[in-house]
Protein backbone atom coordinates (compact mmCIF):
# COMPACT_ATOMS: atom_id res chain seq x y z
CA UNK A 1 0.00 0.00 0.00
CA UNK A 2 1.50 3.46 -1.10
CA UNK A 3 1.80 6.47 1.38
CA UNK A 4 -1.72 7.82 -0.14
CA UNK A 5 -3.63 4.50 0.27
CA UNK A 6 -2.35 4.42 3.55
CA UNK A 7 -3.61 7.77 4.59
CA UNK A 8 -6.75 7.40 2.55
CA UNK A 9 -7.44 4.19 5.17
CA UNK A 10 -6.66 6.00 8.23
CA UNK A 11 -9.01 8.66 7.03
CA UNK A 12 -11.39 5.70 6.83
CA UNK A 13 -10.90 4.31 9.91
CA UNK A 14 -11.22 7.43 11.75
CA UNK A 15 -14.74 8.57 10.34
CA UNK A 16 -15.72 4.63 11.22
CA UNK A 17 -14.98 4.69 14.67
CA UNK A 18 -17.81 7.51 14.99
CA UNK A 19 -20.70 5.71 13.23
CA UNK A 20 -21.95 4.14 16.19
CA UNK A 21 -23.11 7.01 18.08
CA UNK A 22 -23.43 9.50 15.39
CA UNK A 23 -26.50 10.72 14.36
CA UNK A 24 -26.44 9.29 10.55
CA UNK A 25 -26.94 12.95 8.77
CA UNK A 26 -23.78 14.37 11.05
CA UNK A 27 -21.65 11.61 9.69
CA UNK A 28 -22.35 11.90 6.57
CA UNK A 29 -21.52 15.58 6.34
CA UNK A 30 -18.30 14.69 7.86
CA UNK A 31 -17.63 12.31 5.65
CA UNK A 32 -18.71 14.08 2.59
CA UNK A 33 -16.15 16.58 4.24
CA UNK A 34 -12.86 14.64 3.53
CA UNK A 35 -13.69 12.06 0.32
CA UNK A 36 -13.10 12.17 -1.88
CA UNK A 37 -10.14 14.25 -0.94
CA UNK A 38 -8.12 17.52 -3.14
CA UNK A 39 -4.46 17.22 -2.90
CA UNK A 40 -3.98 15.62 0.16
CA UNK A 41 -1.00 17.87 0.35
CA UNK A 42 -0.30 18.85 4.08
CA UNK A 43 -0.51 15.02 5.29
CA UNK A 44 1.48 13.93 2.50
CA UNK A 45 4.25 16.92 3.18
CA UNK A 46 4.13 14.95 6.90
CA UNK A 47 4.33 11.73 5.98
CA UNK A 48 7.48 12.60 3.54
CA UNK A 49 9.12 14.62 6.32
CA UNK A 50 8.64 11.83 9.21
CA UNK A 51 10.34 9.14 6.36
CA UNK A 52 13.12 11.90 5.81
CA UNK A 53 13.41 11.86 9.56
CA UNK A 54 13.67 7.71 9.82
CA UNK A 55 10.28 7.33 11.16
CA UNK A 56 10.27 4.03 13.56
CA UNK A 57 6.05 4.07 14.29
CA UNK A 58 4.08 4.14 11.10
CA UNK A 59 0.76 3.94 12.62
CA UNK A 60 1.78 7.34 14.78
CA UNK A 61 2.77 9.10 11.43
CA UNK A 62 0.27 8.19 9.60
CA UNK A 63 -1.97 9.16 12.51
CA UNK A 64 -0.24 12.56 12.75
CA UNK A 65 -1.09 12.94 9.06
CA UNK A 66 -4.78 12.12 8.86
CA UNK A 67 -5.17 14.29 12.55
CA UNK A 68 -3.84 17.51 9.61
CA UNK A 69 -5.77 16.52 7.33
CA UNK A 70 -8.73 16.62 9.15
CA UNK A 71 -7.73 19.99 10.52
CA UNK A 72 -7.62 21.23 7.29
CA UNK A 73 -10.88 19.69 6.05
CA UNK A 74 -12.96 21.26 8.60
CA UNK A 75 -11.42 24.42 8.35
CA UNK A 76 -12.68 24.16 4.80
CA UNK A 77 -16.14 23.21 6.03
CA UNK A 78 -16.23 26.03 8.19
CA UNK A 79 -14.52 29.07 5.77
CA UNK A 80 -16.68 28.03 3.29
CA UNK A 81 -20.32 28.83 5.35
CA UNK A 82 -22.15 32.00 4.95
CA UNK A 83 -20.68 33.76 7.54
CA UNK A 84 -17.41 33.55 5.93
CA UNK A 85 -16.70 32.74 2.13
CA UNK A 86 -19.96 32.12 1.78
CA UNK A 87 -19.07 29.29 -0.85
CA UNK A 88 -21.66 27.43 -2.73
CA UNK A 89 -19.20 24.97 -4.34
CA UNK A 90 -15.62 23.23 -3.16
CA UNK A 91 -13.92 20.49 -4.78
CA UNK A 92 -15.90 20.39 -7.78
CA UNK A 93 -19.19 19.39 -5.82
CA UNK A 94 -21.60 21.94 -3.81
CA UNK A 95 -19.78 23.26 -0.02
CA UNK A 96 -20.82 21.16 2.48
CA UNK A 97 -23.19 23.35 4.46
CA UNK A 98 -25.17 23.97 0.70
CA UNK A 99 -25.40 19.83 0.42
CA UNK A 100 -26.34 19.34 4.07
CA UNK A 101 -27.32 22.85 5.37
CA UNK A 102 -25.71 25.09 7.89
CA UNK A 103 -26.09 23.38 11.19
CA UNK A 104 -24.58 19.86 10.10
CA UNK A 105 -21.96 21.92 8.30
CA UNK A 106 -21.17 23.67 11.35
CA UNK A 107 -20.78 20.60 13.25
CA UNK A 108 -18.76 18.62 10.97
CA UNK A 109 -16.32 21.27 11.79
CA UNK A 110 -16.65 20.88 15.31
CA UNK A 111 -16.28 17.36 14.94
CA UNK A 112 -13.74 16.90 12.77
CA UNK A 113 -11.35 19.33 14.87
CA UNK A 114 -12.28 17.16 17.64
CA UNK A 115 -11.22 13.53 16.08
CA UNK A 116 -8.09 15.47 15.03
CA UNK A 117 -7.07 15.23 18.38
CA UNK A 118 -8.29 11.68 19.07
CA UNK A 119 -6.78 10.10 16.03
CA UNK A 120 -3.03 11.47 17.70
CA UNK A 121 -4.30 10.38 21.06
CA UNK A 122 -5.10 6.53 19.61
CA UNK A 123 -2.57 6.79 17.05
CA UNK A 124 0.64 7.34 19.80
CA UNK A 125 -0.43 4.08 21.78
CA UNK A 126 3.33 2.96 21.17
CA UNK A 127 4.87 6.36 22.00
CA UNK A 128 2.59 8.13 24.61
CA UNK A 129 6.02 9.84 25.37
CA UNK A 130 5.05 12.05 21.84
CA UNK A 131 1.55 12.78 22.13
CA UNK A 132 2.12 15.64 23.60
CA UNK A 133 3.97 17.87 21.34
CA UNK A 134 2.11 16.73 18.49
CA UNK A 135 -1.03 17.76 20.84
CA UNK A 136 0.79 21.07 21.02
CA UNK A 137 1.80 21.28 17.24
CA UNK A 138 -1.36 20.64 15.81
CA UNK A 139 -3.15 22.83 18.47
CA UNK A 140 -1.12 25.90 17.59
CA UNK A 141 -1.66 25.64 13.90
CA UNK A 142 -5.65 25.26 14.21
CA UNK A 143 -6.30 27.66 17.02
CA UNK A 144 -6.42 31.29 17.91
CA UNK A 145 -2.17 31.75 18.85
CA UNK A 146 -1.26 32.27 15.08
CA UNK A 147 -3.49 29.32 13.58
CA UNK A 148 -6.30 29.00 10.93
CA UNK A 149 -8.73 30.51 13.96
CA UNK A 150 -6.64 33.81 13.97
CA UNK A 151 -6.09 33.63 10.40
CA UNK A 152 -9.51 33.64 9.87
CA UNK A 153 -10.45 35.90 12.03
CA UNK A 154 -7.85 38.85 11.01
CA UNK A 155 -10.49 39.11 8.09
CA UNK A 156 -12.94 40.76 10.82
CA UNK A 157 -10.36 43.23 11.73
CA UNK A 158 -10.70 46.63 10.47
CA UNK A 159 -6.95 46.66 9.43
CA UNK A 160 -5.01 43.25 8.45
CA UNK A 161 -1.43 42.48 9.60
CA UNK A 162 -1.30 40.62 6.26
CA UNK A 163 1.31 38.69 6.61
CA UNK A 164 0.49 37.71 9.36
CA UNK A 165 -2.67 37.02 8.25
CA UNK A 166 -1.16 34.37 5.75
CA UNK A 167 0.78 32.80 7.96
CA UNK A 168 -1.77 32.27 10.36
CA UNK A 169 -4.17 31.05 7.60
CA UNK A 170 -2.32 28.83 5.29
CA UNK A 171 1.10 28.52 6.38
CA UNK A 172 0.67 27.53 10.04
CA UNK A 173 -1.19 24.60 8.95
CA UNK A 174 2.08 24.00 6.61
CA UNK A 175 4.40 24.20 8.91
CA UNK A 176 2.38 22.19 11.94
CA UNK A 177 2.57 19.12 8.50
CA UNK A 178 6.38 19.38 8.59
CA UNK A 179 6.82 19.28 12.65
CA UNK A 180 4.49 16.87 13.41
CA UNK A 181 6.28 14.71 11.16
CA UNK A 182 9.47 14.80 12.54
CA UNK A 183 7.77 14.90 16.39
CA UNK A 184 5.93 11.86 14.81
CA UNK A 185 9.35 10.17 14.13
CA UNK A 186 10.71 11.05 17.44
CA UNK A 187 13.38 13.63 15.59
CA UNK A 188 13.36 17.26 17.08
CA UNK A 189 10.45 19.45 15.26
CA UNK A 190 11.40 23.13 15.72
CA UNK A 191 13.91 22.96 12.96
CA UNK A 192 11.17 21.35 10.33
CA UNK A 193 9.16 25.12 11.08
CA UNK A 194 11.15 26.81 8.02
CA UNK A 195 10.32 24.19 5.29
CA UNK A 196 6.15 24.60 6.29
CA UNK A 197 6.45 27.67 6.15
CA UNK A 198 8.21 28.60 2.84
CA UNK A 199 5.93 26.01 1.41
CA UNK A 200 2.75 27.82 2.97
CA UNK A 201 3.14 30.58 1.22
CA UNK A 202 4.30 29.30 -2.00
CA UNK A 203 0.74 27.20 -1.54
CA UNK A 204 -0.66 30.63 -0.62
CA UNK A 205 0.76 32.67 -3.33
CA UNK A 206 0.27 29.92 -6.06
CA UNK A 207 -3.87 30.11 -4.66
CA UNK A 208 -4.06 33.90 -5.35
CA UNK A 209 -2.44 33.50 -8.72
CA UNK A 210 -5.36 30.36 -9.75
CA UNK A 211 -8.00 32.75 -8.07
CA UNK A 212 -6.47 35.48 -10.71
CA UNK A 213 -6.33 33.38 -13.84
CA UNK A 214 -8.39 29.78 -13.38
CA UNK A 215 -11.83 29.13 -14.64
CA UNK A 216 -14.04 27.94 -11.58
CA UNK A 217 -14.41 24.64 -13.74
CA UNK A 218 -10.92 23.86 -14.11
CA UNK A 219 -10.57 24.83 -10.16
CA UNK A 220 -13.78 23.16 -8.40
CA UNK A 221 -14.86 26.67 -6.68
CA UNK A 222 -15.87 29.83 -7.30
CA UNK A 223 -12.57 32.41 -8.61
CA UNK A 224 -12.05 36.39 -8.43
CA UNK A 225 -13.30 35.75 -4.42
CA UNK A 226 -10.08 37.68 -3.39
CA UNK A 227 -11.12 40.43 -5.19
CA UNK A 228 -14.73 40.27 -4.03
CA UNK A 229 -13.72 40.29 -0.80
CA UNK A 230 -11.15 42.83 -0.50
CA UNK A 231 -8.91 39.80 0.42
CA UNK A 232 -4.93 40.53 0.34
CA UNK A 233 -3.44 39.16 -2.99
CA UNK A 234 0.34 38.45 -3.66
CA UNK A 235 -0.74 38.95 -7.79
CA UNK A 236 -2.73 42.40 -6.64
CA UNK A 237 0.68 43.27 -4.83
CA UNK A 238 3.06 41.82 -7.17
CA UNK A 239 1.48 40.92 -10.30
CA UNK A 240 1.08 37.50 -11.82
CA UNK A 241 4.87 37.31 -13.31
CA UNK A 242 6.10 38.70 -10.27
CA UNK A 243 3.62 36.35 -8.15
CA UNK A 244 5.09 33.60 -9.85
CA UNK A 245 8.70 34.79 -9.66
CA UNK A 246 7.85 34.76 -5.77
CA UNK A 247 6.81 31.20 -5.40
CA UNK A 248 9.71 29.80 -7.82
CA UNK A 249 11.84 31.78 -5.21
CA UNK A 250 10.08 30.11 -1.77
CA UNK A 251 10.21 26.79 -2.77
CA UNK A 252 14.11 26.98 -3.56
CA UNK A 253 14.35 28.58 -0.06
CA UNK A 254 12.04 25.85 1.11
CA UNK A 255 14.60 23.15 -0.33
CA UNK A 256 17.59 24.35 1.12
CA UNK A 257 16.19 25.03 4.90
CA UNK A 258 15.27 20.90 4.97
CA UNK A 259 17.39 20.26 8.02
CA UNK A 260 20.04 17.38 8.11
CA UNK A 261 18.16 13.67 8.31
CA UNK A 262 18.54 10.53 6.63
CA UNK A 263 16.75 10.97 3.83
CA UNK A 264 17.42 14.93 2.94
CA UNK A 265 17.89 14.36 -0.82
CA UNK A 266 15.53 12.34 -1.37
CA UNK A 267 12.76 14.65 0.24
CA UNK A 268 13.83 18.26 -1.75
CA UNK A 269 13.54 16.14 -4.95
CA UNK A 270 10.00 15.41 -3.68
CA UNK A 271 9.18 18.81 -2.50
CA UNK A 272 10.06 20.20 -5.97
CA UNK A 273 8.51 17.61 -7.89
CA UNK A 274 5.21 18.66 -5.57
CA UNK A 275 5.38 22.28 -6.19
CA UNK A 276 5.45 21.70 -9.93
CA UNK A 277 2.08 20.64 -9.50
CA UNK A 278 0.88 24.19 -7.79
CA UNK A 279 -0.04 25.90 -10.40
CA UNK A 280 -0.77 24.25 -13.96
CA UNK A 281 1.34 24.54 -16.57
CA UNK A 282 -0.09 27.03 -19.18
CA UNK A 283 0.30 29.14 -15.95
CA UNK A 284 3.93 28.39 -14.85
CA UNK A 285 5.13 28.96 -18.21
CA UNK A 286 3.70 32.60 -18.01
CA UNK A 287 6.40 33.51 -16.51
CA UNK A 288 9.55 31.49 -17.96
CA UNK B 1 -6.35 29.70 47.01
CA UNK B 2 -9.42 27.09 46.56
CA UNK B 3 -10.72 25.20 44.56
CA UNK B 4 -12.83 27.86 41.98
CA UNK B 5 -9.95 30.36 42.31
CA UNK B 6 -7.43 28.14 40.87
CA UNK B 7 -9.90 27.16 37.49
CA UNK B 8 -10.24 30.92 37.12
CA UNK B 9 -6.30 31.49 36.64
CA UNK B 10 -6.15 28.49 34.84
CA UNK B 11 -8.92 29.55 32.37
CA UNK B 12 -6.84 33.05 32.58
CA UNK B 13 -3.83 31.65 32.06
CA UNK B 14 -4.60 29.53 29.05
CA UNK B 15 -6.75 32.95 27.48
CA UNK B 16 -2.95 34.97 28.25
CA UNK B 17 -1.40 32.51 26.42
CA UNK B 18 -3.21 33.10 23.09
CA UNK B 19 -2.86 36.68 22.83
CA UNK B 20 0.37 37.54 21.07
CA UNK B 21 -0.13 36.16 17.84
CA UNK B 22 -4.30 36.75 18.21
CA UNK B 23 -6.23 39.38 15.70
CA UNK B 24 -7.99 41.56 19.30
CA UNK B 25 -11.72 40.74 18.10
CA UNK B 26 -11.01 36.84 18.38
CA UNK B 27 -9.21 36.88 22.11
CA UNK B 28 -11.83 39.67 22.70
CA UNK B 29 -14.49 37.25 21.95
CA UNK B 30 -13.05 34.03 23.68
CA UNK B 31 -12.44 35.82 26.63
CA UNK B 32 -16.34 36.73 26.36
CA UNK B 33 -16.96 33.31 25.96
CA UNK B 34 -15.50 32.33 29.30
CA UNK B 35 -15.82 34.96 31.75
CA UNK B 36 -17.62 35.94 33.71
CA UNK B 37 -18.31 31.93 33.88
CA UNK B 38 -21.09 30.60 35.01
CA UNK B 39 -21.45 27.91 37.77
CA UNK B 40 -18.36 26.09 36.72
CA UNK B 41 -20.39 22.69 37.59
CA UNK B 42 -18.22 20.47 35.28
CA UNK B 43 -14.78 21.77 35.97
CA UNK B 44 -15.74 21.36 40.11
CA UNK B 45 -17.15 18.08 39.25
CA UNK B 46 -13.59 17.19 38.01
CA UNK B 47 -11.66 18.32 40.21
CA UNK B 48 -13.71 16.65 43.30
CA UNK B 49 -13.20 13.07 41.42
CA UNK B 50 -9.65 14.02 41.14
CA UNK B 51 -8.94 14.86 45.04
CA UNK B 52 -11.54 12.08 45.68
CA UNK B 53 -8.95 9.59 43.87
CA UNK B 54 -6.27 11.44 45.70
CA UNK B 55 -5.02 13.56 43.17
CA UNK B 56 -0.81 13.89 43.10
CA UNK B 57 -0.65 15.94 40.27
CA UNK B 58 -2.05 19.89 40.42
CA UNK B 59 -1.26 21.04 37.39
CA UNK B 60 -3.15 18.07 35.74
CA UNK B 61 -6.09 18.17 37.81
CA UNK B 62 -6.96 21.92 37.12
CA UNK B 63 -6.00 21.70 33.42
CA UNK B 64 -8.49 18.72 32.71
CA UNK B 65 -11.00 20.73 34.88
CA UNK B 66 -10.20 23.63 32.89
CA UNK B 67 -10.49 21.51 29.31
CA UNK B 68 -13.70 20.68 30.54
CA UNK B 69 -14.59 23.95 30.69
CA UNK B 70 -13.40 25.64 27.54
CA UNK B 71 -15.66 22.97 25.56
CA UNK B 72 -18.60 23.79 27.69
CA UNK B 73 -17.79 27.18 26.70
CA UNK B 74 -17.22 26.66 22.59
CA UNK B 75 -20.60 24.97 22.97
CA UNK B 76 -22.50 27.22 23.81
CA UNK B 77 -21.15 29.94 21.70
CA UNK B 78 -22.33 27.26 18.64
CA UNK B 79 -25.48 26.15 20.15
CA UNK B 80 -26.42 30.09 20.45
CA UNK B 81 -25.68 30.94 17.21
CA UNK B 82 -28.22 31.61 14.53
CA UNK B 83 -28.45 27.99 12.80
CA UNK B 84 -29.15 26.73 15.77
CA UNK B 85 -31.02 28.20 19.16
CA UNK B 86 -30.27 31.79 17.83
CA UNK B 87 -30.36 32.95 21.13
CA UNK B 88 -29.52 36.66 21.61
CA UNK B 89 -28.97 36.17 25.77
CA UNK B 90 -26.79 34.01 27.64
CA UNK B 91 -26.04 34.20 31.38
CA UNK B 92 -27.43 37.60 31.24
CA UNK B 93 -25.16 39.07 28.67
CA UNK B 94 -25.67 39.44 24.60
CA UNK B 95 -24.76 35.84 23.25
CA UNK B 96 -21.32 36.28 22.12
CA UNK B 97 -23.02 36.64 18.04
CA UNK B 98 -24.93 39.05 19.37
CA UNK B 99 -21.92 41.19 21.27
CA UNK B 100 -19.38 40.17 18.20
CA UNK B 101 -20.74 39.17 15.50
CA UNK B 102 -21.64 35.84 13.68
CA UNK B 103 -17.58 35.24 11.98
CA UNK B 104 -15.72 35.69 15.48
CA UNK B 105 -18.26 33.48 17.57
CA UNK B 106 -18.04 30.74 15.06
CA UNK B 107 -14.40 31.24 14.79
CA UNK B 108 -14.26 31.81 18.99
CA UNK B 109 -15.96 28.34 19.55
CA UNK B 110 -13.50 26.64 16.84
CA UNK B 111 -10.45 27.59 18.61
CA UNK B 112 -11.76 27.50 22.46
CA UNK B 113 -12.02 23.60 21.12
CA UNK B 114 -8.34 23.88 19.90
CA UNK B 115 -7.34 25.58 23.30
CA UNK B 116 -8.76 22.68 25.58
CA UNK B 117 -7.01 19.91 23.78
CA UNK B 118 -3.77 22.30 24.07
CA UNK B 119 -4.19 23.38 27.77
CA UNK B 120 -4.32 19.27 28.43
CA UNK B 121 -1.25 18.55 26.35
CA UNK B 122 0.69 21.60 28.59
CA UNK B 123 -0.50 20.51 31.72
CA UNK B 124 0.15 16.71 31.16
CA UNK B 125 3.98 17.98 31.18
CA UNK B 126 4.88 16.08 34.23
CA UNK B 127 2.48 12.94 33.98
CA UNK B 128 2.68 12.02 29.63
CA UNK B 129 1.75 8.76 30.22
CA UNK B 130 -1.94 10.09 31.03
CA UNK B 131 -2.45 12.57 28.11
CA UNK B 132 -3.73 9.99 25.89
CA UNK B 133 -6.74 8.90 27.82
CA UNK B 134 -7.52 12.04 28.72
CA UNK B 135 -7.48 13.26 25.45
CA UNK B 136 -9.79 10.58 24.36
CA UNK B 137 -12.40 11.26 27.41
CA UNK B 138 -12.75 14.50 26.11
CA UNK B 139 -13.35 14.08 22.33
CA UNK B 140 -15.02 11.22 23.08
CA UNK B 141 -17.59 13.87 24.83
CA UNK B 142 -17.34 16.59 22.84
CA UNK B 143 -17.39 14.74 19.23
CA UNK B 144 -19.37 12.91 16.57
CA UNK B 145 -19.33 9.86 18.62
CA UNK B 146 -21.77 10.40 21.30
CA UNK B 147 -20.42 13.56 22.28
CA UNK B 148 -22.28 16.98 22.12
CA UNK B 149 -21.67 17.72 17.97
CA UNK B 150 -23.50 14.31 18.21
CA UNK B 151 -26.02 15.70 20.55
CA UNK B 152 -26.64 18.73 18.92
CA UNK B 153 -27.02 16.98 15.34
CA UNK B 154 -29.87 14.87 16.89
CA UNK B 155 -31.77 18.04 16.67
CA UNK B 156 -31.46 17.96 12.67
CA UNK B 157 -32.71 14.35 12.48
CA UNK B 158 -36.45 13.75 11.37
CA UNK B 159 -37.09 11.46 14.52
CA UNK B 160 -35.11 12.26 17.42
CA UNK B 161 -33.43 9.24 19.82
CA UNK B 162 -34.23 11.52 22.81
CA UNK B 163 -32.14 9.33 25.36
CA UNK B 164 -29.02 8.83 23.26
CA UNK B 165 -29.78 13.01 22.56
CA UNK B 166 -29.64 13.78 26.52
CA UNK B 167 -27.10 11.68 26.87
CA UNK B 168 -24.79 12.83 24.17
CA UNK B 169 -25.65 17.01 24.69
CA UNK B 170 -25.41 16.90 28.30
CA UNK B 171 -24.54 13.50 30.03
CA UNK B 172 -21.01 12.88 28.17
CA UNK B 173 -19.01 16.15 29.60
CA UNK B 174 -20.37 15.34 33.01
CA UNK B 175 -19.06 11.68 32.07
CA UNK B 176 -15.76 13.22 30.88
CA UNK B 177 -15.65 15.64 33.92
CA UNK B 178 -15.82 12.52 36.04
CA UNK B 179 -13.73 10.72 34.28
CA UNK B 180 -11.12 12.68 33.63
CA UNK B 181 -11.12 13.65 37.00
CA UNK B 182 -10.25 10.06 37.72
CA UNK B 183 -7.71 9.80 34.85
CA UNK B 184 -5.79 13.12 36.04
CA UNK B 185 -4.89 11.08 39.22
CA UNK B 186 -3.68 8.05 37.83
CA UNK B 187 -6.68 6.02 38.50
CA UNK B 188 -9.31 3.70 36.68
CA UNK B 189 -11.59 5.75 34.50
CA UNK B 190 -14.34 3.85 33.13
CA UNK B 191 -16.00 3.52 37.25
CA UNK B 192 -17.07 6.58 37.32
CA UNK B 193 -18.71 7.50 34.06
CA UNK B 194 -21.91 6.53 35.90
CA UNK B 195 -21.55 9.30 38.20
CA UNK B 196 -20.93 11.91 35.50
CA UNK B 197 -24.25 9.78 33.18
CA UNK B 198 -26.64 10.36 36.43
CA UNK B 199 -25.38 13.68 37.46
CA UNK B 200 -25.55 14.86 33.73
CA UNK B 201 -29.03 13.38 33.32
CA UNK B 202 -30.25 15.45 37.16
CA UNK B 203 -28.89 18.16 35.22
CA UNK B 204 -30.72 18.25 32.15
CA UNK B 205 -33.88 17.55 34.15
CA UNK B 206 -33.49 20.37 35.76
CA UNK B 207 -32.65 22.65 32.90
CA UNK B 208 -35.98 21.29 31.18
CA UNK B 209 -37.90 22.52 34.30
CA UNK B 210 -36.18 25.97 34.74
CA UNK B 211 -37.23 26.57 30.69
CA UNK B 212 -40.71 25.68 31.90
CA UNK B 213 -40.95 27.35 35.09
CA UNK B 214 -37.89 30.13 35.90
CA UNK B 215 -38.34 33.93 34.60
CA UNK B 216 -35.62 35.10 32.16
CA UNK B 217 -33.94 37.75 33.56
CA UNK B 218 -33.52 34.99 36.70
CA UNK B 219 -31.99 32.78 34.74
CA UNK B 220 -29.85 34.67 32.46
CA UNK B 221 -30.98 33.53 29.21
CA UNK B 222 -34.72 33.21 27.32
CA UNK B 223 -37.14 30.33 28.46
CA UNK B 224 -39.53 28.65 26.62
CA UNK B 225 -37.25 27.34 23.89
CA UNK B 226 -37.45 23.92 24.17
CA UNK B 227 -41.29 24.30 23.93
CA UNK B 228 -40.82 26.63 20.88
CA UNK B 229 -38.31 24.53 19.40
CA UNK B 230 -40.32 21.19 19.50
CA UNK B 231 -37.27 19.83 21.49
CA UNK B 232 -37.65 16.78 24.21
CA UNK B 233 -38.18 18.13 27.50
CA UNK B 234 -38.62 15.78 31.18
CA UNK B 235 -41.30 18.37 32.07
CA UNK B 236 -43.87 17.65 28.93
CA UNK B 237 -42.88 13.84 30.04
CA UNK B 238 -43.53 13.71 33.18
CA UNK B 239 -45.06 16.91 34.74
CA UNK B 240 -42.78 19.65 36.62
CA UNK B 241 -43.60 17.19 39.98
CA UNK B 242 -42.80 14.28 37.86
CA UNK B 243 -39.52 15.60 36.94
CA UNK B 244 -38.15 16.85 40.08
CA UNK B 245 -38.77 13.24 41.64
CA UNK B 246 -36.65 12.08 39.02
CA UNK B 247 -33.96 14.44 39.65
CA UNK B 248 -33.88 13.50 42.98
CA UNK B 249 -33.90 9.93 42.01
CA UNK B 250 -30.91 10.30 39.58
CA UNK B 251 -28.80 12.24 42.46
CA UNK B 252 -29.24 9.46 44.72
CA UNK B 253 -28.20 7.35 42.28
CA UNK B 254 -25.22 9.46 41.14
CA UNK B 255 -24.25 9.13 45.09
CA UNK B 256 -24.66 5.32 44.88
CA UNK B 257 -22.01 5.25 42.03
CA UNK B 258 -19.56 6.51 43.40
CA UNK B 259 -16.37 3.74 43.09
CA UNK B 260 -14.46 2.65 46.29
CA UNK B 261 -11.75 5.41 46.78
CA UNK B 262 -9.85 8.01 49.18
CA UNK B 263 -12.70 9.50 50.25
CA UNK B 264 -15.52 8.75 48.66
CA UNK B 265 -18.11 10.08 51.92
CA UNK B 266 -17.20 13.37 51.46
CA UNK B 267 -17.42 13.55 47.52
CA UNK B 268 -20.87 11.85 48.18
CA UNK B 269 -21.73 15.05 50.78
CA UNK B 270 -20.57 17.41 48.14
CA UNK B 271 -22.50 15.93 45.27
CA UNK B 272 -25.82 16.12 47.21
CA UNK B 273 -25.14 19.96 48.17
CA UNK B 274 -24.32 21.03 44.71
CA UNK B 275 -27.38 19.51 43.17
CA UNK B 276 -29.55 21.07 45.77
CA UNK B 277 -28.58 24.27 43.84
CA UNK B 278 -29.69 22.74 40.77
CA UNK B 279 -33.31 24.00 40.99
CA UNK B 280 -34.32 27.53 42.61
CA UNK B 281 -35.38 26.47 46.40
CA UNK B 282 -39.29 27.63 45.19
CA UNK B 283 -39.16 25.24 42.77
CA UNK B 284 -37.75 22.12 44.19
CA UNK B 285 -40.53 22.88 46.94
CA UNK B 286 -42.95 22.00 44.67
CA UNK B 287 -42.44 18.67 44.99
CA UNK B 288 -42.25 18.35 48.79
Amino acid sequence: MDARDRLESALELAIASQTAECPPGLIAAMRYSIFPGGARLRPRLCMSVAWACGADDHRLTIGAAAAIELLHCASLVHDDLPAFDNADTRRGKPSVHRAFGEPLALLSGDALIVLAFDVLARAAAARPDRLADLVRIVAAATGAEGGICAGQAWECEPHIDVPRYHRAKTGALFSAATMAGAAAAGAPHAGWRQLGECLGEAYQIADDIRDVVCNPAELGKPVGKDAALMRPSACRELGVRGAIARLTGLVDAAVESIPACRRSGDLGALIRQEASHFLPQEVADLAA
